[in-house]
């Protein structure tokens, strides 16, 4: 297992963490500078973000910082009502998968979708089932475009209870079966992105990382799981702060082969968005080499 | 698949679904009043409403009313971080059956525990391992007890995001895993309590409940997942309000051989819980005729 307690040249930061400081949105190419000033190396940008930002103009920044990406976020939602929505959301992930080529990302992070339309609180359908074909049918076709430019697909199971709204993958061995049937030949075009968030409960957790191995270990998120947690969705805690062994899980996951960044991703409405970017990204940096 | 649509004789009310009633706590005689009027042949009390309103009280007045016990809620909690923990907490289950056994509860649910000292925001622990040895040996001891009393211990697998604070036992597989390791023979003193509340998402799920079969399904629960959820433990839905297949899964469920009560288990702080007790046990009764 790697050594991370005497520097953070393994530290990616996903720019989630740092959208909101102080309460107040920060546009990406400041959190890309605050980034360069820490000798952080790599970041994982979300897309309103770079489209805000312009494409072009943060490829080039990322460039004179000598930054790189850990991942890019993200493709997914792929279910919809119907055949122009569906087809909405492959155009839709075709321009994702261009971007991060652009960006030169080592993968595109897929959230899959769960029932349409149950994000903004009125499912189109109840049938889960059915939402799963849909993101199957939709990985598949991805990766076809996906292969042609070499732009491997990080598919991120999602925390059971996301199901509803964001994803209706939430398992790894879930993820890890999709991944098999569509690309079996283990290409690397065609992994998982494994958050701790989403999976550190799951009693098949170790069983499941050593099945994936190398070839399916795309990327790697940190951050922890605060008792209480208030909200389902932006009340993630800083690493240390919860219950997940990310020690422990990281040892599986190097065990496997990873060796790659360990990313951290925190949504964090009540707590750390409301911080300096400062203090932020200086809790990430100690946190990354004291208990990641 | 039986035909709920004409009566509610398989109707079971968890009592905590109107513990409150306009915002106010309800005591359990008169919750027994309100099920007795209503002809609800069946509830789930708790063990803190029990206590509160005397064991042979509630008994008598059950008896009386004719209501039998579709489980007895809850036994558990296993883990502690020390052995004096652990002693107490077999003790507790002991007592727990045999208040279901004064009761002629159907079985004894377990709400098996997560790290000791969680649910109170502060773990002895982080090792979730340790926890679930620390409930597969607890549940070992309970049964050895239940064994002799004759009372069925049901396992209910809660929803990953309960996973750190009140139950490390989190899907049916795993429950199931549980149930075959300490009894084999399927005597029928083992199995599970499934809620469809924190099972609904899993991708294994009909493959599981065919798997469970007649000898360990001793008891369902039911009520919705609603899109937005505002809160981890109580913002449950009533049936047809959320995003649960609930005839699809019921159909599962009786396939397999399940042909006892449909429980509904709400906890609804910001909605049902301040609503009258006429008004929910009426929903309740609407609904598992046109929706479960």
């Amino acid at each position: 297992m790697r050594d991370f307690s005497q520097d953070h040249r393994w530290l990616s930061i996903n720019t989630a963490t740092v959208r909101r400081q102080a309460g107040a949105e920060v546009p990406l190419d400041r959190i890309i500078d605050q980034c360069a000033e820490r000798g952080i190396r790599a970041i994982s940008p979300w897309r309103d973000q770079v489209a805000a930002a312009g494409l072009d103009k943060v490829a080039a920044q990322l460039r004179a910082h000598g930054i790189g990406l850990s991942g890019y976020c993200r493709g997914g939602f792929y279910p919809a009502p119907d055949a122009a929505g569906l087809k909405a959301a492959l155009e839709d992930n075709r321009r994702a998968i261009d971007e991060a080529k652009m960006l030169d990302a080592p993968c595109l992070v897929l959230v899959v979708g769960g029932l349409p339309g149950a994000l903004a609180g009125n499912p189109a359908y109840k049938d889960i089932g059915r939402a799963r074909t849909e993101v199957f049918d939709g990985i598949a076709a991805s990766l076809e475009y996906a292969r042609k430019v070499d732009m491997p697909l990080a598919i991120e199971p999602l925390h059971p209870m996301q199901a509803a709204d964001r994803a209706c993958i939430n398992t790894l061995e879930q993820a890890l079966d999709i991944c098999d049937a569509l690309d079996p030949q283990k290409s690397g075009m065609l992994g998982v992105a494994l958050d701790v968030y989403h999976v550190w409960w799951d009693p098949k957790l170790e069983q499941q990382i050593a099945r994936a191995g190398k070839e399916r270990l795309l990327a790697y998120h940190v951050c922890d799981w605060l008792t209480p947690t208030r909200d389902l969705l932006n009340d993630r805690g800083m690493m240390g702060d919860g219950a997940i062994e990310l020690r422990k899980i990281r040892g599986w996951v190097e065990a496997a082969g990873y060796a790659g960044y360990s990313e951290v991703e925190i949504f964090s409405a009540q707590d750390w968005w409301l911080r300096g970017g400062e203090e932020t990204l200086a809790a990430c940096i100690e946190r990354h080499r004291s208990v990641v």
